[in-house]
């Protein structure tokens, strides 16, 4: 049995995330395919429980290479527990965020090494990529706007304008970077012309698939 | 004002850590050396949360590298919150465990690759060591029997001999490669004499202090 796939969803505060995993769900659901829902941080028992600790609004300040590698422990543990079994199985992964995120909220929101990130990566990823990254992009303020009206924030929505700013130019120099892998979406229409621009990129996606296992 | 020192207490279950860290705390004491006593992983707010993370039995299968990710994350968050303030005010730091831990618990117990663990160790500490490490040595068998009279055993102690035995060498085996830095005590004698090569290190290591400083 072949391997399963790996897509990501990606995207600062408010773009628009969960009501269009849903849309992707529907999209996998109408091509009968098996596929596993998770999410980041998270994603198992334990990987929950670390992001509940990156989440929590403290008065104790967060080491910004703490909050890396508590990032990096969840990951290590979702990698084992549930991604690669699932993809073994020949089931896909739809996740709400992945490494891509930790290089734009730690890497370019608090500025951390790009290489220090890159070296957890190689030591918990040893190689798996995601084979599809779906990137919801907005302009910092709209998100802002859009995600203030959801009520209490957590630590990570707490932060200023000045620091979303650097995470969304880090999610799309890495975009621009690796074009085969991702998909940029203009999340900033109507929440139909931003299904409709992910559903072809879905359906693309899945003809190359279907091409490339005839 | 000069750096405060960094003395650590290490060895496996059951060698006496705590009676014995109230013992270097009275000989301090005597000294006039004004310390902080902590210990890893722990030692700050949320260091303390992963520690309950680390120490909690769980259903879910602990991954190797989550908890060895998990266990830097608290190291980053106690080097930058407690350990590195307090030496600079010129305070000493008296930690029970620290890196050397990891090398023997990670490192020797779960054979995780020594390599990975001096890559976070370098991402965190940026070239901080300890200056004294004091190293408690039993027989495993000895030190798991003290240990299991101690009521429930949490992740940790549940382990099986052999992963001690693993643990012990690798203790052994830093030791061995920075003689400089630690002193080996047998604790498998009485209180008294465990306590007695305990008082000749640290009269020896304060003496050479103070004829560093004068």
């Amino acid at each position: 049995m072949s391997s399963g796939r790996f897509i990501t969803l990606e995207g600062t505060e408010g773009v628009g995330k969960s009501t269009n995993l849903k849309f992707i769900e529907s999209v996998l659901q109408q091509h009968q395919i098996s596929y596993q829902l998770t999410r980041e941080p998270g994603g198992t028992p334990l990987a929950e429980q670390v992001r509940e600790l990156l989440l929590a609004n403290r008065d104790e300040q967060v080491a910004d290479d703490a909050e890396l590698l508590l990032v990096f422990a969840a990951r290590a543990q979702h990698l084992e527990q549930v991604i690669r079994p699932t993809l073994a199985t020949g089931d896909w992964i739809l996740c709400d965020r992945f490494t891509d995120a930790t290089f734009a909220y730690q890497g370019g929101g608090r500025g951390l090494s790009k290489e220090m990130i890159g070296q957890l990566e190689l030591m918990v990823q040893r190689g798996l990529q995601p084979d599809l990254t779906i990137l919801l992009d907005l302009p910092v303020e709209i998100g802002l706007a859009r995600a203030s009206e959801r009520g209490e924030l957590d630590r990570f929505e707490n932060e200023r304008l000045g620091f979303f700013v650097k995470v969304r130019e880090a999610y799309l120099e890495r975009a621009a970077a690796d074009p085969q892998r991702f998909a940029v979406i203009d999340a900033s229409g109507t929440l139909e012309q931003v299904q409709q621009q992910i559903a072809e990129v879905l359906h693309h996606y899945l003809e190359s698939q279907e091409t490339a296992s005839e």
